[in-house]
């Protein structure tokens, strides 16, 4: 059935309403998710089981000395042979005392978001190594430049809901001055929630010092964090990481948020079995969160399980296939199963260029994640390659995007005015069509979205038009932004006080 | 979190493996939906109440005089106001006595499935008026020459479980010649389950003898019915069209099953309202089942609600959005809780080039429809331009995605076995990883789908490998299988006999 348009008005009339910006956004971020369960009940338990038993029976290894002290004196037990096993009744008591909501601060308090319940957010995770860049179509290395850049690009775009630095500027050879510019580069470019990762324990403190500059003078940053840290305090299998786990401390002492973050690999350092992977996955996020239960009960965690997978002809990771969606969608499933707030990540692609791969790869991967109820969806913007690459155009058509994604999630409210049975006799005695009446013209301000880089003309006006591609119409809109959107974040007096105490690499606005 | 690709094996050995075809599909069509539920019980029964209102104290209008009197010998009511009644009790029988499941025979067994259940096949639907040039990448009006290109190049794509003529061939004017040249072409060209449309009912009979001689002679076509009919004897809202009638009493008479199909568009044939676009749409399709019914009790027909959106500042059609894939996930649960085979339209893009708009539209929409469990998901494979345009290119970017899909559905398998707790109890003591082990390799085989169109390499040998995109991979693969694959599902016996009866306009192979 070729559906015929529907063409009763005037063309000025047409145009006139088009350019007439909706009322208000009918599906902004934070739409409930959780509707699409991939696991039974019996399976979530099985896995969870299983997840027990790892931390019960196998443990962990490579404990860092201060750790192991302190989860001994929780309850955990050294088997003797380098293992320190973690008892049912710990992980359960680490789960009932978790952080089951908690607000991720926007400088911007407007821009704060909720992590847990329902809700569903997109944002970045970072950290690519390479751009793409919008001139050559090619990759190069990403650069502080860059990374400016991104900030304030994202900061225009509505549903990237946090920021997580998304690339590395590799132009940075230093990992201190890289960890301060960084955290520049977020502060001065944008005013909701961000992230970003400290190499080293040691980066912390100096770094909360540039956020306290930044929140309004000593101490303000840790009474209203604004920036949650991304660690992997887990290296898999099922083995800590001794400066990941100095960073926890670190962050907990300095009141940082942290998406703990087990990024294990199917068929490599995890089972290639989905199930397998899910139950160790599983245990090493728990495993972080009986860490930070032992330091601080109750210090605001993301419970990020993010089962990756690799292409097993050549080993290396991809990220736009159905069991990174299915995956995903299950371990947000269980993470929400257990009241935790979970972290995912999808709306990932393998694709280099911005083409049809890479739209199929991250709408389907971003839908199952978010119809699952993932409530952060981390590298879900402007990524590219495998997570190696970003890309300017992608974050604008993501955006758009997941648009789309939250309008299916906000669903259909069933209600007697929205049935509508009166309405529906009326237009069929009457004049036999629905259009023009004051219940379209609502519901089309109201529930409807209306794409702005999307082409929805005929294939002749498309033709006309120079029958562009939306990379294309990305690359226009990605440089109007970049062009005129300079914000000003950092008085005067704070980026000159930040400059006093560090080396900060990018030049003045 | 850049992922590492994990490199510990040689070269040679990842080349070998990468040409290993795979042993066999882990993912094919027919894998299992329905755990996406976008309505609540309490939804699903509103709506369906409200449809049954529609149906018994609205009724339809302009029903053909045929049906008028079979409806009222079966319990419907004349209003007196030119409508006719269906009540709660016949539409609750019609239901009750309705197909559930049943076949859709390929002219090869092999390829007939079996629609209703959980089951999710993808599929098309028709009809494009225009063909996306492979050459010039322009549309041009489709022709004749085009259907029987595209129906032999889909004969070669797993994940089309059905072909229903993709294009309208705007090149054969007289009607008659149309339908039956439509229908040479697909028995011609494909022994998977076909459909297409009838203009007239007098054409019907007609085409069972073409029919017939594929089948191998007179009476056998209908004996195993292999091509079902697409036809929309209901006019939205809510009266019937009498020449769509006239050609379900024919199909009936032949034994050609029937996708009787709902096509209202939001705001302009039905409410804006997505509760109350989803009630008359109901109200509609089961008026196509009772009319069914009051025929022949139980025979087969796909429940096809399929609810299109318009872009209301246009009043054109669009397919590719949020709004798309959320009311086309409630349809297929709406009919698959009434236990009804359910059809939707998905998978569709308003974009006219194969882009990363093609890509996220297809992706979200598909993966949406799927996971609710639609059971045909029409328009699902080679169409773009909100169904204006069928794509050489799009076929086979789009078997590819569906694989993905598939793969999602087919869920996580959650046994003894494949949790695997010894395994990783031995992988982390042992070796301390899981690349190269015996449950690794079996998984790699069993339980992931390696794509050959989408790019997964680094930036850098995408770089050195021409920058491609999957459109110009797509349009290499498509000319691929067009100078290659020229199927002879007649035979020169059959041809001749079709030739001799009617006017074949498509040369010779």
């Amino acid at each position: 059935m070729a559906a015929q348009p529907v063409r009763r008005e005037g063309r000025e009339a047409r145009l006139a309403k088009r350019a007439r910006k909706p009322l208000f956004d009918p599906c902004p971020p934070g739409q409930p998710g959780g509707r699409y369960k991939p696991l039974t009940d019996g399976d979530l338990r099985r896995i969870y089981t299983t997840a027990q038993d790892l931390l019960a029976n196998l443990g962990m290894g490579e404990v860092p000395a201060r750790l192991r002290a302190d989860l001994l004196a929780a309850g955990a037990k050294d088997n003797g042979a380098g293992r320190i096993l973690l008892p049912r009744a710990l992980v359960e008591e680490a789960i009932d005392k978790a952080a089951k909501r908690f607000v991720l601060h926007g400088r911007d308090k407007d821009r704060s978001i909720e992590v847990g319940g329902d809700r569903v957010y997109f944002g970045t995770g970072g950290a690519a190594v390479q751009t793409l860049d919008i001139d050559s179509g090619l990759y190069r290395p990403s650069t502080l430049q860059d990374l400016h850049d991104f900030t304030r690009l994202q900061d225009t775009l509505a549903n990237v809901s946090w920021f997580t630095r998304c690339c590395v500027a590799t132009d940075v050879p230093d990992n201190f001055d890289l960890d301060v510019n960084t955290a520049y580069a977020l502060v001065r470019n944008t005013t909701k929630p961000v992230a970003t990762s400290f190499t080293l324990a040691s980066h912390v403190a100096p770094i909360v010092h540039l956020l306290d500059i930044a929140a309004g003078g000593p101490g303000q940053f840790s009474e209203r964090p604004f920036l949650k840290a991304h660690i992997s305090p887990v290296i898999s299998p099922m083995r800590f990481g001794e400066d990941a786990v100095d960073v926890v401390y670190e962050c907990i002492r300095h009141n940082i948020p942290m998406s703990c973050i087990t990024a294990a690999q199917a068929g490599a350092t995890a089972p290639a079995t989905l199930a397998g992977f899910l139950a160790q996955s599983l245990a090493e996020t728990l495993a972080s969160l009986v860490m930070v239960h032992v330091i601080r009960p109750g210090f605001p965690m993301v419970f990020s399980n993010w089962p990756l997978v690799i292409d097993l002809r050549s080993g290396a990771f991809c990220g736009g296939s159905g069991e990174t969606a299915v995956l995903n969608a299950a371990s947000a499933q269980l993470s929400n199963w257990l009241g935790l707030p979970s972290g995912v990540a999808c709306s990932m692609t393998d694709a280099k260029a911005i083409d049809a791969q890479y739209g199929v790869e991250k709408g389907l991967t971003s839908m199952a994640a978010a119809l699952a109820g993932g409530n952060l969806i981390y590298e879900s913007s402007g990524m590219t390659a495998s997570l190696l690459g970003a890309s300017f155009e992608g974050f604008v058509i993501d955006d758009e995007m997941h648009s789309h994604i939250y309008r299916a999630l906000r669903g259909i409210e069933v209600t007697e005015e929205n049935l509508g049975y009166d309405a529906i006799v009326a237009a069929v005695l009457g004049e036999g069509h629905f259009l023009g009446g004051q219940q379209t013209f609502d519901a089309m301000e109201r529930d409807y979205f209306y794409p702005a880089l999307a082409d929805r003309d005929a294939p002749r006006t498309w033709e006309a038009g120079g029958a562009t591609d939306i990379w294309s119409r990305a690359r226009t809109r990605a440089r109007e932004i970049l062009e005129t959107h300079h914000p000003a974040y950092l008085s005067k007096a704070q980026d000159a006080a930040i400059r006093d105490a560090f080396s900060i690499l990018q030049a003045d606005a």
